[in-house]
């Protein structure tokens, strides 16, 4: 039943009629590949099976989700043992129109693609971020989710797209600033750690659920709390996180701009030996 | 160079490699096929052109658009002198990673599927609607536009599968009443007719377009203003208006009530003589 064309003819209508297609109703989890392995996967299960139940898709068996990984590892051109690994759940391929079942049967997609780790200079020096003027609009049914609606991370990457800022950071429309458009936020002021909260928008990263675990075993807390301009402004150090890079030190955001610091150098050295080798400096 | 994979096997990664699957950057237009011709063709075409432009891809030419439609129109199952065309545009099949070019160069798709007209009986009686618990999240950058992340539609829909509610109407965070999940409202006072404003969040309808410039044409101007549920409850008449349907009468919102008033079967009889002949009692 052709349904679908494009101008070089028809399309899979099961791919592009899929509800993540059409809607972005759906999910999906970018993971390290490491040593052949899923980094995070814990974190990464936990995340999705957040996000199906909020947005009522039938969250997939793990078993099921692990086979499918290790099959498109084996399969794929770009796999490796250090590579990226996408996974995909949306609400299906069902009719037209933004009716679907509550609870819905999900679509599951894997992707592999080659690792983009920074140069180990950006571990060392730090990297360069700026704030997007586009903001994070608040909805508190998909806050923290990584749904298929991204695009708010969009717009805001494209601020910065063939600049030598390496993340831009994303404001809410009261000011607060949340996260980076692939990445959560870190700040150190007389030695606390604070993020901000996720409580109405922005992703809550696995890498952020990690390091905040990791610190919490070393009795180190970090604090979750409302992070504004003038905080970043009188902060000691900062840093960000990401599920692929670990944690990178900002020398800059605008006119402001940091050394990388004593904290951010043992975070990193702790995060190094609880299993995230990018960041042994 | 197979990247994407299901438990069938490889993926067309052209298709799920889109930036449309893979963030939703992009957008659609439902179009009503009447008489074999695409019905409000400039609208849609207007639509687009402003969304393309805000979300940074280059803007299909009308031409190309033309064609591949009716090309598709020719190729489909479900085509028909009377049917439904959707035509997505997206950034593009790309790199993994949120970054794109400014300004992207556009993928392009073509949809058909069958006609959904409701039965006489709706356009005589009114339909029945409810207020989704789900808000619409306030973002200036998107409004207005019917770009591909639509999961807060998604979810108002979810809130009204299996009942016999055929609208779900939805608010702001600040309580104001914007649209419906796939429809605009008109409340109508005092022989007076007013629609939401869409400057913060909400989809501008073509059907809403056509039905504000055609009153204006007859001397009858309608108001764009805040609506609150105090105003709906206020409302001697009550509209909602789509590009497949046309217009339909409110009958019921929760325990508000509305008889199909002289004005709605005024606007609906307007509508007719104007091309929406699903408006015709």
């Amino acid at each position: 039943m052709p349904d679908w064309f494009s101008d070089k003819g028809v399309v899979d209508s099961a791919i592009i009629g899929d509800r993540g297609f059409q809607y972005g109703d759906g999910l999906f989890e970018t993971i390290a590949i490491r040593n052949g392995e899923p980094r995070l996967w814990q974190y990464h299960m936990d995340r999705l099976t957040k996000g199906c139940d909020c947005l009522a898709i039938k969250v997939p068996a793990q078993d099921y989700l692990i086979a499918g990984l290790a099959k498109a590892l084996r399969l794929a051109d770009h796999s490796d043992d250090n590579c990226v690994a996408k996974i995909i759940v949306s609400s299906g391929d069902r009719d037209r129109g933004y009716a679907r079942p509550f609870v819905a049967a999900p679509s599951v997609f894997f992707g592999v693609f080659p690792s983009t780790v920074p140069a180990m200079k950006s571990y060392r020096d730090g990297i360069d971020t700026r704030i997007c003027k586009t903001r994070l609009a608040s909805n508190s049914a998909l806050a923290g989710l990584k749904t298929l609606n991204r695009l708010e991370q969009v717009l805001a990457r494209s601020e910065i797209y063939k600049t030598e800022v390496f993340e831009g950071l994303t404001m809410d429309a009261a000011d607060n600033i949340i996260c980076g458009t692939m990445s959560n936020l870190f700040i150190v002021n007389n030695g606390d750690i604070s993020t901000p909260s996720l409580a109405s928008c922005g992703v809550e990263g696995v890498m952020r659920r990690h390091l905040i675990e990791t610190l919490m075993e070393q009795g180190i807390s970090t604090d979750i709390q409302a992070i504004r301009l003038a905080d970043m402004n009188n902060s000691d150090e900062i840093f960000i996180s990401n599920s692929q890079f670990g944690i990178l030190p900002v020398r800059r955001c605008a006119k402001m701009q940091w050394s990388v610091g004593e904290i951010t150098k043992k975070v990193m050295a702790i995060l190094a030996d609880a299993g995230v080798a990018e960041c042994r400096l």
